[in-house]
């Protein structure tokens, strides 16, 4: 089946130009715009895509993203209504997102930041330990990831309450709140919080200063979701007033961060890249591998999105 | 019954003071020297006693540590043979230590280091991920605490290898090594080595030059057990010439490090001051008082040292 890959950010097909050959017999990649037999394009692969990307594939039938987030794809104005966009659930990544949470929770848990700096300045000082169980940890959002990662600090002993949009049931050990009254009910209870939410339209500016009043002075936040979910001035408003003691960012409103950005050089902020955790080449190539096995089979593909919620 | 309270090292009595004053029906405290009454002392709580400090107490049956370690207590020359010596077992240190290990582990395989250095110099790079399955862990000491550090790394994903002085069977998931030769098939397969064993005769010395260099090259050391137990110079050497990439050291053959130690500022190590995990404050006094009522028993405390091996 033809594939067109789309990203108008970088070069998607060197990037997984090993993963894309393995499954060569099955998908024939070809980079857009494809100029020769768009017609015969069925299904493409895609990252922050063009604007008018899609107009040129009218058979096209599903676009397979490159990670758990679609919203990228999904906010491109070519996009016909009826193709399939397909997430990548990759187990794997669920696991990488869960030992960097874990770090990050830790991290503010036992103040490294602190021991970092006594290192520093050669200064010998025992700092008081707070257990796991004095660290109630709250995650917006509960879907393959948020069980992952939810599930993995309550074996490390903290409190663990989930976030979803509408009521789920957790897993032992976890407490579960939905909707917007749950999150202020949680938020009461919460010291770090924790942001794996897809971008919606309900998420966008979701994390402002009335969550972070809500939450227990001196909380910590750990964004991972995207950077258009938190308000940054109530970010910085709230760090300075001391309602929270620090924030760990993988995501910006804008990435890269721009060199001018004050969160660059902000005491309390410990940032990365957008690096949280990628899915693995293989997984995007299952995934293409098995979205391409549907269209043929006229089926729904696999982690298709639903468009009307977004996610 | 009568408790002397023995440290040369710090103020144990005012430390402990809340814990001491809960369980004050069972056990009355006195600061060594106990002159009024040395006779009627049973127990003794001790960190660092001084040398002849238990030549004062004819009585004398058992003394506890404040810890996990007992080679301080073991080590002083007063200590008669008969005494039982009785180490703190406490689940939340072990849960605390657990969450330490974890957080080095994760620092190494994602690389923090790097990206809080690129956050310094405001450059937005993403860094290679290496899943927590390429990454291979060894833990040295399989008592309680080890057995829940090996148990949570093999959670988020690493494999994880433990080893002991003598076979013991371990929990699903981990491989067991144990002795001289068990040690060196272990490093074969080792990228992070974490140190968690007793300080004895046998461990003294024991991470070597020859244990750096069996281990994968640019591994990385995690060092909790106890400073004697590590060759500085060669942790120097292994660091300089490439073999370890990094370490992270908790304990030191001099503790507080002098302030002219060329660890605190080495690019390659990251250092806490012995603070890895303390037992609570509950979990000394609970073992005082069933010491004191193993004593009345004539019985064996729970938890007393073997002191032909030294833990």
């Amino acid at each position: 089946m033809r594939c067109a890959v789309i990203s108008r950010k970088f070069d998607l097909r060197s990037y997984y130009g090993k993963a894309l050959a393995k499954i060569a017999d099955r998908i024939e990649s070809i980079d857009h715009p494809v100029t020769d037999g768009a017609e015969a394009v069925r299904i493409a692969l895609a990252w922050h895509p063009h604007p008018d990307a899609f107009e040129r594939y009218p058979n096209l039938k599903a676009v397979c993203t490159i990670g758990a987030g679609a919203d990228n794809v999904l906010a491109c104005p070519s996009l016909p209504p009826h193709v399939n966009v397909v997430r990548v659930v990759d187990p794997a990544q669920a696991e990488m997102m869960a030992g960097f949470v874990a770090w990050h929770v830790i991290w503010h848990q036992r103040k490294f930041a602190t021991y970092m700096q006594q290192q520093r300045d050669r200064i010998w000082r025992r700092l008081e330990q707070r257990p796991a169980s004095d660290v109630p940890v709250s995650i917006l959002g509960y879907g393959k990831i948020g069980e992952r990662v939810a599930t993995q600090l309550a074996g490390l002993g903290f409190p663990v309450n989930v976030w979803s949009r509408t009521p789920k049931s957790a897993a032992p050990g976890l407490r579960a709140f939905a909707g917007r009254n749950g999150l202020f009910a949680m938020l009461a209870e919460t010291e770090v919080l924790v942001n794996l939410l897809p971008l919606t339209p309900e998420t966008r500016g979701l994390i402002d200063a009335e969550v972070f009043s809500a939450m227990k002075h001196g909380g910590y936040l750990i964004q991972t979701g995207r950077g258009e979910q938190m308000v940054e001035a109530d970010l910085l408003a709230a760090l300075e007033n001391g309602q929270l003691s620090g924030a760990s960012l993988d995501v910006f409103a804008v990435e890269p961060l721009p060199a001018d950005h004050i969160f660059w050089h902000h005491p309390q902020i410990l940032m990365t890249p957008h690096d949280a955790c990628d899915v693995s080449f293989t997984a995007v190539a299952n995934t293409l591998v098995a979205t391409a096995a549907a269209i043929e089979a006229g089926e729904i593909p696999p982690h298709a999105v639903d468009r009307s919620r977004g996610y």
